[in-house]
């Protein structure tokens, strides 16, 4: 169990960054690695199954939510996006820290399930930066803009249940303060208890 | 309060390398500062007052104590040591984050009055890498060395009730996991709700 990699839930309002960061991070470290979630939304062009999703039906992940093999998952927009247990059991046994991508609905589900997990909330500058970057996608009617940005100040109250909260000024820098707090996470005393009791031991074998 | 400056307390037990590690962490950055400590023992050859200690008579350490005017102390050999309540605000207050190099059981007093100062503990890779380090100092009689490894088992086995634990198997490495665990805790959600709040209102402003 000591060797086990960092399960890491990284979430952060639509334009806040949050995949530039996550980018950006996964190249800072080889041992970081991003989960793939699972979802039962149409693949868009150029999305890859596998890479960017596991595309599914409806049938397969209303099977998996039923059989509890997924560690969270939550409905958005009519499609269900989810994480299967399976897949990140196995990067966390091989070692490697897991990146989960996920909103704060599948945050909270993660943290029920996985109290050693470690959450982090990426917070925008201020709301006029948020509103800018998601205008300037150039994805969003007015409507859906206005939605979007209601959302994300329930999402950004909800962020003070995290453990962590780091502003995205500059991509770079929000990756590495990231980086930084995985790397600090490893020092927590509950994580070092074992090594701690191995030099207990041996100053026991020394004594006699 | 928000720009406060973080206080650090630092401890290990003897022959842990922990002054190497503090000299290097200091180098890292200059807002990382060395509280200097009282102490009613007399200075040694090289020994600067008002750098490396500062030098008190008894009487006035003791009217310290009583006065209350003191974060910690604790009695060694004959001499008190303690760290001075103002000196150390007065530090945190202008915004540098303070690190008191101290023993445990001037931590477990921090640790009582200062809720939010941070706890880490520097642990030798095993004991014989510590009795060697003692050994090779050259200024330790036989008797006193294994007094010195009985009370670093007794030290090690309370590096439990720290926040952190770092291994010094190598100064440089260590000093820097120290500083990437500074880093990271500005970023706990503690610390970080007035910013969550301005962003918060600031959104309210927008919605009017």
């Amino acid at each position: 169990m000591n060797n086990n990699g960092l399960l890491i839930v990284l979430s952060g309002p639509s334009g806040s960054g949050k995949d530039t960061v996550l980018e950006k991070l996964l190249k800072l470290d080889d041992n970081i690695v991003k989960s793939i979630s699972a979802t039962t939304r149409p693949s868009r062009d150029g999305e890859v199954d596998g890479k960017d999703y596991f595309f599914v039906s409806e049938e397969a992940f209303c099977d998996a939510i039923s059989n509890k093999t997924l560690l969270e998952h939550a409905k958005y927009c009519g499609n269900y996006y989810g994480t299967s247990k399976k897949v990140v059991e196995k990067l966390l046994n091989s070692g490697q820290d897991v990146v989960l991508k996920i909103e704060t609905e599948g945050a909270r589900q993660i943290k029920e399930k996985c109290e050693d997990s470690l959450r982090i909330f990426i917070l925008p500058t201020s709301m006029e930066v948020l509103a800018d970057r998601l205008f300037k996608r150039g994805t969003e009617d007015k409507k859906s803009l206005e939605s979007r940005l209601t959302r994300a100040v329930d999402e950004i109250a909800y962020s003070l249940d995290y453990d962590y909260i780091v502003i995205n000024d500059d991509a770079d820098k929000c990756a590495r303060n990231i980086y930084s707090i995985i790397n600090a996470e490893k020092f927590r005393v509950c994580r070092m208890k074992n090594i701690v009791n191995e030099v207990l031991n041996n100053a026991k074998t020394i004594d006699r």
